[in-house]
């Protein structure tokens, strides 16, 4: 595919300098537009060492207006980086809505330079690949213009302008022994690139490859490749309505199941007062070792709480608290969106909490609200509640996979139940706050709810990230069987057999 | 002052549980009344080792609406932390208006740790505490309420503690190495912590002894205390208004000066362009080896590019970025903050940008916003933009002290010259975006922005980080100039002796 970009394309520099006002005008204006649009520019500029990555970037940056644009290089990663799932830092890095990212290296950078170093063999290579393919899809489903240059250099070439760079003291430093080593390994790295790109050029996210021994011809091609592509794109998405949406995504229609897993649980267990006392203790301290332990493995731990209103969830987080050390957790309660996370794909507010190594983060509600009250309440449209099962289960598969123990808890209570918690906080000063009108409206939709619950047990319970049901009618017993499971799933992850009787 | 708590202070669990519920009620509703507040607490946790930091933490968590309460500790510092200014991380932790940060660790553990390994001498703790001083009056002049805890054990208490926890195995880890140092160095600790704490007692952010032997006479006090001087700031808050803030301010009048520094300037200097074209070529050539160097010695550059309308930022970004790798600058245009900047100290949003080591941030308008449109234009009452001078002058000293080279342009152009860009700018296709009614606007305030930039450069051109003024009314100098300028201040900062003639 890379013979397409060695067929000496060149423009002559009266030529260049004749195009330039007249695109950069053109720029500026599609800049204008797009600043009101409800969607990122993503630009990916990858390529042969010495085509001139930063160089295109740096007239870009002349170029375009710098107000709606964000550079952003991916070198070796930070202590900060390592200490996280792979894809954070690119989370971190994300363009909001109406502005451009230009990304110098970006999440094709380790998987091309590991195959070719051979340290990732081509199963594994593909299953980086795959990871990417998932990660693009849903940029691009949440809106997202995802634009990915190849810049590219014949072997013949890049030799040359290697040379050209080391023989001038100005630009010597630019040869890295890296470009040296990969001018060595051309061959090979021609041909993973080229299986990287095949393997990821989708339809949503196709790769540009583009000339570049010529720095003129390189510059304005991709210019205009930008220039149109985004105002297509605006026009496109100025047409969109979420009905044809809705009408194109999945038609798979959820089952309404007789039977079904909340329907299973059995809700009339409880402990009494002395026994609970004791396996709180018991389960406290069993926690506090093991907690203490995974920090000095370094492993991080994610636990999630959902569950109906006035399930307990509160109540259930002060008796973890007591058993983890104040300096190594964080309680990440999910209220409205700030105007910086609104204009972003909906997962990056929780990317960004995302714990260290070693830490622990507990998310008071969740991700999980796109497929509970943004889908009964209407906020979030039939398509986007649809994706986000598979979004969750790949975002949680990414946190397993660096090492993270990710805890899920669906606090389940029966509506007579929870009418008579809201009745009690109504009568106990501190938790009256805590009771507003809102809580009443919603029991009305009990029913919706429920099916939404089932269905988001039922698709994002996965081998890496299961949903633990517990029954908390009686908050005792859902106290420590939570206590009980976050202990187990401890002791998994550090490979402790388990010794502690209940 | 330590005396004062090694009294045997101790609460009966029977009073501590009659207490609590309706603490906690108080607690909830005055956070409440807070989440509306234009002002954040900020609290501090600090003291003996033993005294029970982390577990007061956890009970405040349990107690008080997660909501609006973030914890936060500061432990080594990480490698994204050591390549920035000391304080930004504290910067990056800052509550939001209306929330309660806790802090375990903070500005004070380093020189107090620092001082009793005697890696400090007296003189240079002190230093370390004015810095202190002026920041916690920043923050407590924005409105922030300051509270300082001191959870003091005696040193037979302490031993005491340590010993406790020691002795069982659930806790044993808690006792770490450095404690059993601290407990050796008792009496350091003691004398060096008592200094600090009298050093940083200030009217406006006072310190509070916490007797700390007995927890539920800890926790009560420390809970009480919190709603106290909350409650009070609420209601001071509420009552306060910006005229009788301004009455208040400082009253040294500002000097209408006959001469200025920037009616001193020789606006007619020019350059041929031919000349401009070689001069531009050795300077950006220069500029460019320098980056190369200040990369490799892991020396970042902050520079500020403040100017009138049409005045040639742009352009001289421009002239700047081809001396730069892409990978390593970027480029913050000053726009209108967001709603998370809004909730925030306003340098809170510039700190967020600060560069790396070995990186470059440009600021496209900058800090100075704050005393020349803010104050110009009203949006700064004149005790902040009065403040603001002594605030910026600090924060610029931290960053050099990091050893960031800090370089700040004035592009000066007159009020003709002005007019003469205006009108061509609205004949350029590419440059017609540029100009606004605003502009037009802001002329008819020439004079009383030309105050506010002479006062500006007056009270801001420090030793550390002077102001360069640029006579900007021919771009071809101006440019020069200022890449001349930033060559020099890189080949300073590296002890590079300049050789290149210019």
């Amino acid at each position: 595919m890379f013979e397409v970009a060695e067929l000496g394309q060149a423009l002559s520099r009266e030529e260049f300098d004749k195009r330039v006002p007249e695109l950069r005008t053109q720029l500026l204006e599609m800049q204008r537009t797009l600043s009101q649009a409800d969607f990122p520019v993503i630009v990916l500029v990858s390529g042969s060492d010495g085509a001139g990555k930063g160089v295109l970037v740096n007239r870009l940056n002349e170029w375009l207006d710098p107000r709606y644009l964000r550079t952003l290089a991916f070198d070796d990663k930070t202590q900060d980086e390592r200490e996280r799932p792979d894809y954070w830092r690119f989370w971190q890095a994300l363009p909001q809505k109406g502005r451009i990212g230009l990304y110098i290296g970006s999440w094709y950078s380790d998987p091309i330079a590991l195959r070719v170093d051979k340290t990732l063999n081509d199963i594994e290579l593909d299953g980086y690949l795959a990871h990417i393919r998932i990660f693009e899809r849903m940029l691009v489903e949440d809106g997202a213009l995802v634009i990915k240059l190849w810049l590219h250099l014949s072997k013949d070439q890049q030799q040359l302008r290697l040379q050209q760079l080391a023989s001038d003291p100005a630009t010597a430093w630019r040869v890295t022994e890296k470009d040296k080593l990969h001018l060595a390994l051309y061959d090979d790295f021609r041909s993973t690139a080229e299986h990287t790109l095949r393997q990821t050029s989708t339809a949503e996210a196709p790769w540009v490859v583009i000339e570049s021994a010529d720095p003129n011809y390189r510059d304005i091609t991709v210019a205009n490749h930008l220039l149109e592509r985004i105002q297509q794109h605006l026009t496109l998405h100025a047409h969109s309505d979420a009905a044809q949406d809705d009408e194109n995504s999945e038609t798979v229609a959820l089952i309404h199941r007789q039977k079904t897993l909340l329907g299973n649980l059995d809700m009339d267990q409880s402990l009494d007062k002395s026994t609970y006392r004791q396996k709180l203790e018991h389960w406290q301290g069993k926690l506090s070792l093991l907690a203490r332990r995974a920090y000095e493995q370094q492993v991080s731990m994610v636990i999630v709480l959902e569950g109906w209103d006035a399930a307990g969830k509160g109540g259930l987080i002060r008796r973890i608290v007591p058993a983890l050390d104040a300096r190594n957790y964080q309680i990440i309660p999910i209220a409205a969106p700030t105007d910086e996370e609104n204009a972003h794909h909906y997962l990056w507010r929780f990317w960004r909490h995302i714990p260290r190594d070693g830490r622990v983060t507990m998310y008071d509600r969740s991700w999980y609200g796109r497929v509970l009250v943004e889908r009964v309440e209407g906020l979030a449209s039939r398509s986007e509640w649809l994706r986000a099962y598979s979004e969750i289960n790949d975002f949680e598969s990414q946190l397993v996979e660096h090492g993270t123990v990710v805890v899920k808890f669906w606090l389940h209570i029966d509506a007579d139940e929870q009418l008579k918690r809201f009745k009690e906080r109504e009568t106990i000063s501190y938790k009256r706050h805590k009771i507003t009108d809102e809580d009443y409206r919603n029991r009305e939709r009990w029913v919706d709810y429920e099916q939404a619950v089932n269905d988001m047990v039922e698709r994002t319970s996965t081998e890496v990230a299961p949903w633990h049901l517990i029954e908390a009618n009686s908050k005792r017993f859902a106290r420590i069987k939570a206590l009980k499971i976050l202990c187990q799933q401890l002791e998994q992850r550090l490979g402790v057999k388990g010794k502690g009787k209940e």
